[in-house]
């Protein structure tokens, strides 16, 4: 499959970069609202710095790669559709339902096969957990925990323009808590606080820690807690808990080096971010998004399973404005879900 | 110091036999509505059956220990107060607010020196935890999580009058959130539900299951979660994370036996119930108590500590039974804390 | 029962507390070379100071309890049984073979009930993994690895007296090898060193380090490792591997608090010496061997047991010396076990 | 840098496959006494079948990876070396100490790089361990202990031919104590035994199961432990106890997930074999290779460490045999080490 990456940023370079590694993926085309950017990722790898007009016209290219900003998801997404591309597109869809919504429409008129990257479902140990609820290992699902803490407060500016917490950040628990409780969430309750830096509120209008509640129509509930700032790492763990017991993912150190002496006994801390904690979910979702494209099925994650976390996210925003609860009954459950 | 132990049974009898095993304590009498119960367990313990009003007016008698129904907390406290004795009270005082107030009225009037039996700020590990978290080994706290799950279903008579999950069970974790937290919460929202036997409902008008989020004026989040039914233990843990890093107490197991066989790796349960895990914090309340009354301190955890966590208790069934969140800003932070 | 103590230092102390906490014993007489110290321990405990004649002149006295010092251990086994006690002996019984032959001749002609303190066996964890060692949870064995390592050097003084580390310190392990292997050792490899502190050698004639390897007559092979000195704690571990699987006990912590800040994750050391972490072995051997007398049955560990072990320390002291591997086949696997 | 790869077997496709996906390495050749196997190899990753003579004359091809049977690996690296090729040799160099000697000195007297494939020292787990311990995290190194268990016994055919246990398997482990030991041994001591299977003897006239202990001049101790069949997985630990402490490093599981339930809490299995427990050492063996060759570097690890390893290997047969303690310091110390 012959590929075109959108984005030379940070999460650009690391999907070329798994691109250029796999015997079955030929990545060809950089494209960048800097050209140089694209052009320095692009060569390095074998490939050419284009733009968007040159990926959509060349019929030889089988599938874009969307890690461009936030704002431009939806729009490549549509065109990419109409050009006849498989898309695999960097969450979240859009940061508004209408677009999200525009995009799910154009996208299946279209008839493309199109995979939001929810990276975390791929994560092998969570991806494990999953497999083993499905088996029935922990019985009748009664109550999820997901733990998700940036080790560090992003840059400001980011922040600004981040769409805020729930949006950026809490988007992938609340696809997590809809994957792992194998129900929808009909109820959302919501409290954000700024403890990190008060410049968060300040100079960024946002918050840095929330705690969540969600429930299902049978009654399962679900609790996720987040900051953007644990000093001891990327935090990222999940507990199940149902009528048969327990299955839970604790976090990954990079090695099982443990220290003993006289100050007590010590273990390695786990990954550090993002990048190196999910570098296997980043190269396994290619593989299924190829996969899919492949055999011509419809990818795993797509983009109604971006609304509906955008949906979770929006509520829980409306619900820390108001400090109200927020049902998604009428709204939520009929349209959520693939 | 000579005790008298109120209530003859499964609470009554362990704290009887702790009391029996110390060099610096005599167990004298055990009073029980039922004589021969009283009877039963006294006597193989050296001590004898008595009534109430024997004991209390036995001059030679320094404190009681009252582990007798629930109703009959406040009534005894308030005499034992009268009568010039030191109190343990296993939790709650009373069920009500009302006569709560006036418990602590009368007994602070009395000048009596009263504990609440708030066991698990005892458990070694809580414990060791709170102190390390006093010397800031987590920076300013953040968030707390709490996790209380009981083994298995109680009786279903039991049940029905407990007075309902979060006065009989969930006020455990109240009592340890204010503990940890180290401010007072000021704001409850509860969910419950019936996930684990549809009876709890019909026969118990209860709860099985609940979440819970609780914060404090300046922002700290804590999350509560419960069940009555692990199948795979009496599982108790807590989790406090801070500006500095998290200190969590993990399940404590009875052997740090490991097995790694063909079906992989496994380590011991946690211990199967209350009466096993929380048997050293059983011990060392009652040393607490002791030290207290010995050295003429007011003890650690009193009758206000009880009144406190009740009153979460209350906002947190007024939560579930509205469906939003409770603000104790007026009714509680004033009038909370010891 | 009611029990005379011999010895009031350390392990007599701990002994003698045991004893006075148990319903189903009474300390009567605390005897020491020293009269102050065992008043000094005796009378706390509503027990009193007596000499040897005195206790085994009293029939009221049902066992006696040897923690003296090692060289009269025999001896006073040997006047314990003349006079009809029940024996519970520190270990060793000897450091030689002679007088511990000549006991157990005596002990059992005189038809007493003797009881060799081997603790560990007695630990709720290793225990435990006997216990399913012997349900056939790890199979048939193979290998066993015993790590025994103290927390600190001893007094050098007290060194120089010990018999030095195979007879003092790695006797439990011998004792522990017999007991998990299910089979005699029947050749003995040892080598020792000197990497603490030289003193040990120039002023104990000792080692401080060591390695052994045994081996049984089927081809079972054992690994034991010693150090006098583990900054960490008492480390105290053993692992048994067989054709189903391993069974390993980890050390046991005080407390199951992590702390998890900007320098990696930390667990609580193991306990710090042998009086916290065999708190619980002190008081369930005195269990067995209470149970054991009361019964009229055989104690699980006897004198013979003791000159098994006696035998191991022996050959590993010979194969130190001379740097040959010891055979225990003739001399020993027919003489060896209870 | 242009490869062949010599050999088409289990090791050399895993090494094949590495190199296809680097972007700084290309390989052009695969070798094998098969054509068909060779091709069948080569052909998917872009690379042609050729023959020796082929190789060691295409001026082209900057180095070559060695994985053929283990009689081949010397004349390999010789001709390899005499053609000016860098040398990345599987371990080990030799079965004999003159064969190995004299790769040693054509390849020293060609002056070519030669890196021989002692994989563990690249496991990320094993390496942080060295490097804290290079750091002085442990102190002065006292004992080592070192557990390698295979999974499964091999094919009897391939015992047959293998060089025995400790030329195959525990070579391995003679690498990492010396590497962890900081000093060379000068002592073996070994015990074999057959417990696995009774046909490893009388099949393949070895040994199934090992313990073995070790002695530098200085007195550290080192203990390593082999089976041919753990049922649980691959187990690969290492442990390093010094003045300030212990390192150890536990077994590699696939995922963190735990279950628990109502038979007790369990961890995932360690990796079940070599090729995914040190699939991350294999890569990252080949990068050190590349970056030595690169910067015109001696290699980490090369064919005097396999002789090193060699010699250890000889001994420990010889104390197997012969049943005493083998001495090297005549004619290991002086020769040993690179």
């Amino acid at each position: 499959m012959k590929f075109a990456v959108f984005g030379a940023g940070r999460i650009g370079r690391m999907h070329a970069e798994n691109l250029a590694k796999r015997p079955d993926a030929k990545l060809v085309y950089v494209v960048d609202t800097k050209p140089d950017a694209a052009k320095g990722l692009a060569e390095p790898l074998g490939a050419r710095q284009a733009d968007a007009q040159k990926v959509f016209s060349d019929r030889s290219i089988d599938a874009v790669l969307i890690a461009s900003s936030t704002g431009s998801h939806a729009d490549l997404s549509i065109a990419a559709a109409k050009a006849g591309k498989a898309i695999f597109c960097e969450k979240p869809v859009d940061l508004t339902l209408e677009k999200t919504d525009l995009c799910i429409r154009e996208v299946e008129k279209a008839g493309a096969p199109m995979f939001v990257g929810f990276n975390r479902r791929f994560d092998p140990s969570f991806r494990a957990l999953k497999r083993r609820l499905d088996k029935g290992e922990a019985g009748t699902i009664e109550q999820v925990i997901i733990t998700n803490r940036d080790p560090g407060l992003p840059d400001l500016r980011f922040l600004a323009t981040s769409g805020g917490l729930f949006l950026d950040f809490t988007i992938h628990d609340f696809d997590m808590a809809r994957w792992l409780l194998g129900e929808e969430p009909v109820e959302v309750f919501a409290w954000g606080a700024v403890l990190v830096d008060p410049r968060v509120k300040t100079e960024a209008n946002d918050i840095d820690t929330a705690m969540i509640l969600m429930r299902t129509e049978s009654g399962r509930l679900c609790h996720i807690n987040n900051t953007r700032r644990a000093v001891y790492g990327y935090d990222q763990r999940i507990e199940v808990f149902g009528a048969k017991g327990m299955l839970r993912a604790e976090n990954v150190a990079p090695t099982t080096v443990e220290r003993y002496d006289a100050s007590g006994g010590a273990a390695d801390s786990p990954y550090p971010n993002f990048q190196t904690r999910y570098a296997p979910a980043y190269a396994a979702e290619l593989d299924a998004f190829i996969a899919a494209v492949q055999k011509g099925e419809r990818p795993e994650v797509g983009p109604r399973d971006g609304r509906a976390a955008l949906l979770l996210a929006e509520a829980a925003m409306q619900s820390h404005r108001t400090g109200k609860p927020v049902s998604l009954r009428r709204t939520g459950s009929r349209r959520a879900g693939p």
